[in-house]
């Protein structure tokens, strides 16, 4: 039987905000979502400009994200939206999440989820009431390359983990010049993006990679955070040492003044057994290493592969998918759990995952202990999120 | 003002068939084209199991092209569909082109246009009378970085073209085993695919696509077929000696039976000043070599390219994008095409090109002359279209 | 006990002359041989002052290879050399071979062997006649993963060898200014460099190592030579299609035209189970790939070797050796067999093999076919050397 | 005028010990130094049958380095040993330089230099009084692209660093087992190797390849070692963060329990301008980077490089050279030394140095430092070698 489109609005995304166009077309991909309502900008006129590029109703392209969860809300069940997709400056991450949960409208936000653990706590606290669906899109948990990489570490071809080594860097940061763009600007003002620059917009990225492949938990840091550009209040750049549950330890290197990098985000996993590494830039291939053997390099489409790593994958091998169907894979699963909702059920195949809540936890403690840790003397200290 | 979309009906692309769902979602990505209508398959029942998945109105899942070309005319303008997407076998690209274009309906054929040269002739002269849109999904033309090389070379930085090495190599079809699957079985039946396998289905990709960049034409070759697996009658592998337009020589390799290698398309242009290298395999990148200077890495998305480059893009650098965007741009460039269509319009700007009717001829002759060429004893052959 | 060093005599090879030094450093790379001996110019003075600069006796400075040979046969055996390394132009490969073996020394020629097929036959008579050593460097036979390849294809690791692509592109003469060197003045020079260039001097390498590592013969050529820049006598770029004695199929492209390529020597080879893949410019690397399987690859000094490429390598792995170590292994091996000569015996250790005689003649015979059928209308020619 | 061949002794290096082999295929391969004396082993035996092997007097095969010193001292001038390579174990660097520097003899030794920074200094202290040579394989320093990366930072190509990130994992002492060859069981023998492993066999050369490159040096580190494997009393793995004298800051990463890595030394340098990445697995190979430009790679033997690097090469472009040459760069430079030396001379010629005493000394008192780091709980500590 043919399933019913899922409804989505969005808020955010309006003209000049990238992330915003990229979750659209994230949503569209599979056919499976369909965008009918939007608070895309604070400006009224280029919120409705934007809703009529897409070909949204006029009369669902609200002013703000209050007007439209309070009119939504009072639209018949078959017609009104089922989630809200939060593409907004980090800020405003939180209150619109609040609003949307308490209003029983599922939520898809981006990253980092909200300013403070504390706040993050919060959504927690709703979810559980509510008893609705929250994602957070961790884009680079949808590669497929990344779903088998964690499932060769689940099923021990490394053995006990020993060390983890994850980096992102990126230049485009790299001057002070390049803060003019709207990307730029909210990134580095404290009161939209929260305490951290960096480590908030992609070491959080990071952190969470790691943890997602490796299959565990940070339980300690140390972190170097720093201030290369000046007149920065932000952070830029930093490497954090990282202890996890199993014993092991790791490192994250994050920057944003890596003159030159594009988005270098790469994965080293070192076991007893064998490795692996995984770099954005060549999305569809896994590296996997022994001791003193040939390395062995799965490709994306290629021979035998687990399952949830078919499942994230559209072309044959050697046609290359890249970040929009990571993207896509997101927004797919994200509707599949929602159709599950709606039948009273839930999504248990690890196929259709979703970082959630927990991430979005975990996500703000790490954001907030690498930069007390920053300032502090002492080495290490514990990450708590509890 | 808002765009209407524009609306679109599939002859071919039931189950099984991957190609269909490819070009579904090439379709989808933009938001600027909807699937209303559908022929998917020759089977009833099929057809309508795909319409339904696929949320399409009942009515519009035809049981043939010809009743859906029929009874869509018969829709009012506003409603019935702006043009077919071909996604079948081979035999049936031309009679289902022949009764849209005759219907006014516009056409999106996947390749090669028809199983003969004398088809194509045919489809041009309905097209030239029925004055609608033509495009040939020559998919690897939509990748920004071939748009990027296309006009480094119009702006001569690579000077006077004197060699074209272009590579299409697959393992695929290494085995006879391998032809149970739908797609293998069809390619190797001469009654479907028509007098060429190998050159039919990759070696004409990688014919247009070097004519594409470099701006030549093929005007004589030389060619070598093979029929490497036992029992086959339809050519798996081959070697196309070439001479263009502009005396320059070039070879073209195809082959299914080049075990391990995926979708391996490689284009080099060597000029008089510099060179350019790409590769399918990491399609964000460009190589552009001078004579004894640095090697330059041209990326997507970084620094200054071409508008047209810009324009097939749509993530940031080092996110990187894929095969299914590059079809997408043929589906998004034919849209537009569409679009200026109803408006009385032509589309010049070159960022929209579509591969059409000429490269459709271009492709057949290619073809049919490669065939001959192999069965003869004489080394060269000129490559006639006209 | 220990074995006293080979010594050597070298013909060519002065100052500005790139391939002597390269000669010199293979020779003293693993401190087997000693060069007691040269002829190094036509011109007197400056043969003294490249024997002097190497630190050899002025007496043992010839100034001509006629009289070294006739000076050096005179003195005591355990003195005198043992074998001559020829780093002359093309012209004088054959007269300083012949002679040398006539004096019953034991010849170390670069390739061409000579300027024809009949000569590389007479040097052949002699040889067989005189019972002494001759090698030629086909260098890249040295590298040990080429090695490797040559045994993975002998235990039958990739099946029925099907098809063979090799090609050897290079930009350096992509100007008629840069004929201007020296190396490059002969090379088009058809009284020092033979009926061809770009076929002569790498095209040949091409060949051999195809043969080499694939285990097969060329049988039949079909050949397309190209004089691209303008006032060339002899080829500077080319493409031959290859059948060979398996009746598998294959492509040679070479060209010395192709800008910016620097020594871009790759060798695939496809077999029914799986292909290989060796590139120079990355040479302690080899591609294993079967059928729709993860890629392997082999890496110099990793996991299980053959012991022919252990016996190649001299550093562990990931410290890269290069050319000049795939040289030096020409070198010491050609001194095994010389050292086992000494005691009546043979090497049939195939970890100490050096091209010989054979692949000096059906090197020839290619030069001589490929340029005949470069010439002519019919497609496919018969490769002989008897 | 001819130069006389530089004479050297080795003291240890005898059967299988990997890196005795590795200096003397350095130290023959440009024909300019000649090994004439040696005690290999502290087995007379053995001692005798190494020198035996390679050729030397009987006489000069000596069965300790005591005896070697004063026998060579009580020689003529012109018979004598000029320098002496020790590749012992760590912990006879010290005495055996020591005794070698104080008989006048210039020492070439293998690194660390010494098992304290102590040490060091009194061997600064005795080559000052002594007037005699001292140098250090640092042999990455070796490498021509890497002098080429020197100097685009010393012309100011990458603006002010910024950031550095230096790596070198290694996979081969992932297994307890693994300790039993011979190079293994000495490193993480504490009376042999000192008090670190990974730092001091191989941390060691990425911080000197650091400081080479970016021309600063480090001030300040806060360090993690971990012992990986069980019961091991050194570390096999660790994380360095650094500072340096010009305040921007760094990280150093070492493993040898990284399975799966070969010899995996990488080094990025950011600036405010460009930035530059090299590694020693594609060792010709050096990328350029500036703001949102595209990427740069420069190549050995291509373009315009400096004369340093130039001077480091020996072959044309396209034929890789590797860790042997890099290593014969440092051998060839000091042996350039000695011969200045020997006229009275200095070498002032970047293109000749060698890594000397200073670096002997900031690399012990890196490993002294990084230790003493590892195990106290305040963050930075300042690195101090005077």
């Amino acid at each position: 039987m043919s399933k019913a489109k899922i409804r989505m609005a969005m808020v955010g995304g309006g003209e000049g905000a990238f992330i915003g166009a990229i979750h659209r077309i994230a949503a569209r991909l599979d056919g499976m979502i369909e965008l009918v309502a939007g608070a895309f900008s604070s400006d009224a006129n280029k919120c409705k400009a934007t809703g009529e590029l897409l070909g949204l109703d006029s009369s669902r392209c609200y002013d703000s994200y209050q007007s439209l969860f309070s009119a939504e809300a009072k639209l018949p069940t078959d017609e009104r939206i089922d989630f809200v997709a939060i593409v907004t400056p980090n800020h405003l991450h939180f209150p619109v999440a609040k609003m949307a949960l308490e209003h029983g409208i599922h939520v898809l936000s981006d990253k980092p989820a909200t300013l403070t653990l504390a706040e993050a706590k919060q959504l927690q606290a709703i979810i559980a009431k509510q008893q609705v669906l929250y994602g957070l899109t961790h884009t680079y948990t949808g590669y497929p390359m990344i779903k088998e990489a964690k499932h060769r570490v689940k099923a021990s071809e490394l053995g006990t983990i020993r060390k983890v080594i994850v980096e992102y860097t990126q230049g485009w940061l790299s001057h002070s010049e390049d803060e003019g763009s709207k990307q730029a600007s909210w990134r580095l003002d404290t009161s939209k993006s929260g305490i951290s620059c960096c480590m908030g917009d992609i070491g959080v990225h990071a952190a969470n990679l790691a943890e997602y492949v490796a299959g565990l938990e940070i339980t300690e840091l140390c972190a170097d955070l720093n201030h290369v550009v000046d007149g920065r209040s932000l952070d830029d750049d930093g490497t954090v040492l990282l202890r996890f549950n199993n014993g092991c330890k790791g490192v994250l290197l994050a920057s944003q003044i890596a003159i030159g990098d594009e988005n270098n985000l790469r994965l080293r996993i070192y076991g007893d057994k064998a490795s692996l590494e995984w770099s954005q830039l060549e999305p569809n291939s896994l590296w996997l290493r022994g001791h003193n053997q040939p390395s062995i390099l799965l490709r994306a489409g290629v021979g035998e592969l687990h399952p949830d790593t078919q499942n994230a994958l559209r072309a044959p091998a050697g046609h290359p998918e890249g970040y929009l169907e990571a993207f896509a894979n997101i927004y797919r699963n994200f509707a599949a759990q929602i159709h599950a909702f709606k039948q009273g059920d839930h999504v248990t195949n690890s196929s259709f995952d979703v970082p959630g809540i927990n991430e979005a936890m975990r996500g703000m403690a790490f954001i907030e202990h690498v930069v007390a840790s920053s300032k502090q003397d002492i080495k290490w200290q514990k990450l708590q999120v509890g």
